[in-house]
C-alpha cells in the first residue's frame, strides 16, 4: 500500500487550487488514491465551495481524504487573489514545492505531484533553478542531465532529447552520447515507473522524411542511426530513425512504448494534438516519483471555474501507478 | 457543372491502380463526381476484378463512369508487376501525368488529381523536376516559388513555409518576404479553392513556446511577427506566432482556417497524426485545380488488396469541390 501522495498546489493565484479541488471531488469517479495538497487552504476556498480540512502531517491525510481535501497549510500565504500573482503567492508556491519534495524524499508521501508555477514569479522570491524539475532533481541529489523528461497521455509517450533551446541550436546539440543517455533513461524509466519490461523505443529523424537517405540532411546517418545501433547492442529495443510525420497515427503508435524525439516541438506537438487536456510530465531518473500536469498557471482563467482538471487527475493517477510499480519491483528485489 | 476529373494513376506498380479502382467502387458512398483515370488498364485489372473500360477521350467519361472505371490507356505500358517498379512503369506514370495535366489545362477535364509516383523511378526515364508539383507548375507556366503546398484533412489545413530542406537550414531560409508570400498564396488559395472569403491564418513560432518573448530564440520577434504585421496591414486575418504545441488540439483548430508552419514536420506531424489515411496535398497558385493523396507508392503492399483509398477519395472530393468554388467565383465575375 503506497503512502498518500503529496500534491504541491503551485501558484495559488493560478488554476492550481481549483484543479486540485476538482481532482479531489472526482476521486471516486477516477479511483484516485489518497492525496493531500500543500499550499493555501484559503486559495482553495476562494474558488471552490467543497470541504477543505487542514492537516498537520501526511499521517492524517488518508482518514481526512474520504471527507475533505486535506491541506498542509503554508504560513503567511498572504492575500491570494485569483489571476493576480504576487510575491506572497510565489513564496507560498516555492515553500509548497520545497515541503512536498521533502516529504516525498522522507517517504512520508508516496509520490510527488507538482502543480503549475510561474517561473517569472518564482525568480522574484529567490528561486534560481530553470524550472521545478531541476529543483526537484537537486533536492534529490541527481544531476539534472541525468534526468529525462517524458510527456505521457493515454495513447502516446514522448521524450524530447533537447528541450528549451532555440531550434537553430538543435542540430549542433545532438550527439550520439546525448541520444543514448536519454534513451537509456527512458528505457529504465519505462520499466521502473510503468512496469514495461522490455520497452520499445521508436526514434524520430531530425529532417523531413528522416533525411531520405542523406538527400535532405545527414544527422540521421551520422548521429541517430549510430545511437540506435549502440542501444541495440546494449539490448534495448530501439528502432528508427523514422520520418516524424509517419510516427504518430494510431497504427504507428501501437508499435512502441515511447517515441524518442530530437527537439521540443517534435515531441510536444503530437502529444498535445492528441492529449491537450490530459498530458502528464513525468521526470525519470529520480529516486522519487514526480509527475506534473503538462500545462501552466493559466492566470487568465483562474477563479472563473473554467479550469479542466483532466491533466491533474492524470498526473495523480500516473504518480500512484508509478509508485506501485516501483514498490513491486523493490519487493521483487530489483535494484 | 464541372467536367469529369482527370486522375493520373501514378506508378502502375504501386498502389495507384488499386486506390483509383477502390475510389470508383465507392463513388456512390462518397458522392464522387465523374472522373477518369489515365494510365494502364491492365495494371488495374491485375489488382481488382471490377469493371474497367477504355475510353478515347474525356468526353466519354461521364457516360462510362456509371458502369465502369473509365481509363485512357497509355500505349506500351509494359508488363506491370505490382510491387516491382520498372522503367516501363515509370514511363507510363510520366506520360499519364503529362496527359492529365494537358487535358486539365485544355479544360477537357475539370481538375487534376495525381496518384503516387516514385521520384527515383521517374528520374530514370528523363524526369528532371524535384516532384510532380514542380512539373505541373511548369506546364502551367507558373514559377514554382509562386505555388503554395497545402496539406488538408477533415479538421486541419497546414501550409509549410519551407519544405524539403534539412532542419538545420530552416532558420536561415526564413525571411519576412518568404512568409508573407506563402501566406498571401494560402489566403488567396483558401478563397479560390475552398470558398472562404476572409481566411483566418494562424502562424506557428519556430522555437519552443514560440520563443518565450525572446528567451528561447528571436525568430518570432524578428521575422514571424513582422510578417504577420505586414499581412494584417494588407487586410489578411493573420494571428500569432503561437507556440506550435498549443495550436492543434480541437479547440485551437476551430480558431483558424489554415496553420502557417515554418518547416515540413511542424506542418506534417499534426496533419498526419490526425488524418493519416485521408490527407490531401493541394497545390495553390495554379490556373488549374491540382490535388493528390498525401502518401507514396507503397510498393511494399502493392497488389495485396491492403491499400486504403481514403486519401485518394478525399483528393477527388476536394478537387471537385475546389473546381466548383472556382466556377462559382468565375460566374460571379471574380478575377
Amino acid at each position: 500500500m503506497i503512502r498518500p501522495l503529496a500534491v504541491a498546489m503551485g501558484d495559488p493565484a493560478g488554476i492550481g487550487p481549483e484543479i486540485v479541488a476538482k481532482a479531489w471531488k472526482a476521486r471516486e469517479l477516477h479511483s484516485l488514491p489518497p492525496f493531500f495538497t500543500i499550499g493555501d487552504a484559503r486559495a482553495v476556498q476562494r474558488v471552490w465551495d467543497g470541504p477543505v480540512r487542514e492537516i498537520a502531517s501526511p499521517d492524517e491525510a488518508e482518514a481526512v481524504f474520504a471527507e475533505a481535501l486535506p491541506v498542509i497549510q503554508i504560513a503567511d500565504a498572504g492575500a491570494i487573489v485569483p489571476g493576480k500573482p504576487d510575491v506572497d503567492g510565489a513564496r507560498c508556491a516555492f515553500q509548497s514545492l520545497e515541503i512536498a519534495v521533502g516529504l516525498t524524499r522522507a517517504e512520508s508521501a508516496g509520490a510527488l505531484v507538482t502543480g503549475p508555477v510561474s517561473k517569472a514569479q518564482l525568480y522574484g522570491v529567490g528561486f534560481t533553478h530553470p524550472g521545478q524539475t531541476e529543483f526537484v532533481a537537486e533536492r534529490c541529489g541527481v544531476a539534472r542531465n541525468n534526468t529525462v523528461m517524458m510527456l505521457a497521455g493515454p495513447s502516446l509517450r514522448v521524450v524530447p532529447v533537447t528541450v528549451h533551446v532555440p531550434l537553430a541550436q538543435v542540430p549542433e546539440l545532438l550527439t550520439i552520447e546525448l541520444i543514448v543517455a536519454k534513451a537509456r533513461g527512458a528505457a529504465r524509466g519505462l520499466h521502473r515507473n510503468f512496469g514495461i519490461e522490455n520497452p520499445r523505443l521508436a526514434f524520430a529523424g531530425l529532417n523531413p522524411h528522416a533525411g531520405e537517405g542523406g538527400a535532405i540532411g545527414r544527422e540521421e546517418i551520422e548521429i541517430v542511426a549510430p545511437a540506435i545501433a549502440q542501444l541495440r547492442e546494449e539490448g534495448i529495443d530501439a528502432t528508427g530513425p523514422f520520418a516524424a510525420d509517419t510516427m504518430f497515427h494510431p497504427r504507428a503508435r501501437a508499435g512502441y512504448d515511447a517515441a524518442i524525439c530530437l527537439y521540443h516541438d517534435q515531441a510536444l506537438v503530437p502529444l498535445k494534438t492528441l492529449h491537450f487536456d490530459e498530458g502528464v510530465n513525468i521526470t525519470l531518473g529520480l529516486p522519487i516519483v514526480r509527475t506534473a500536469p503538462d500545462h501552466g498557471t493559466a492566470f487568465g482563467i483562474a477563479g472563473s471555474d473554467q479550469a479542466n482538471p483532466g491533466a491533474m487527475i492524470a498526473a495523480i493517477r500516473m504518480a500512484a501507478s508509478a509508485a506501485q510499480h516501483r514498490a513491486e519491483l523493490a519487493a521483487a528485489g530489483a535494484p
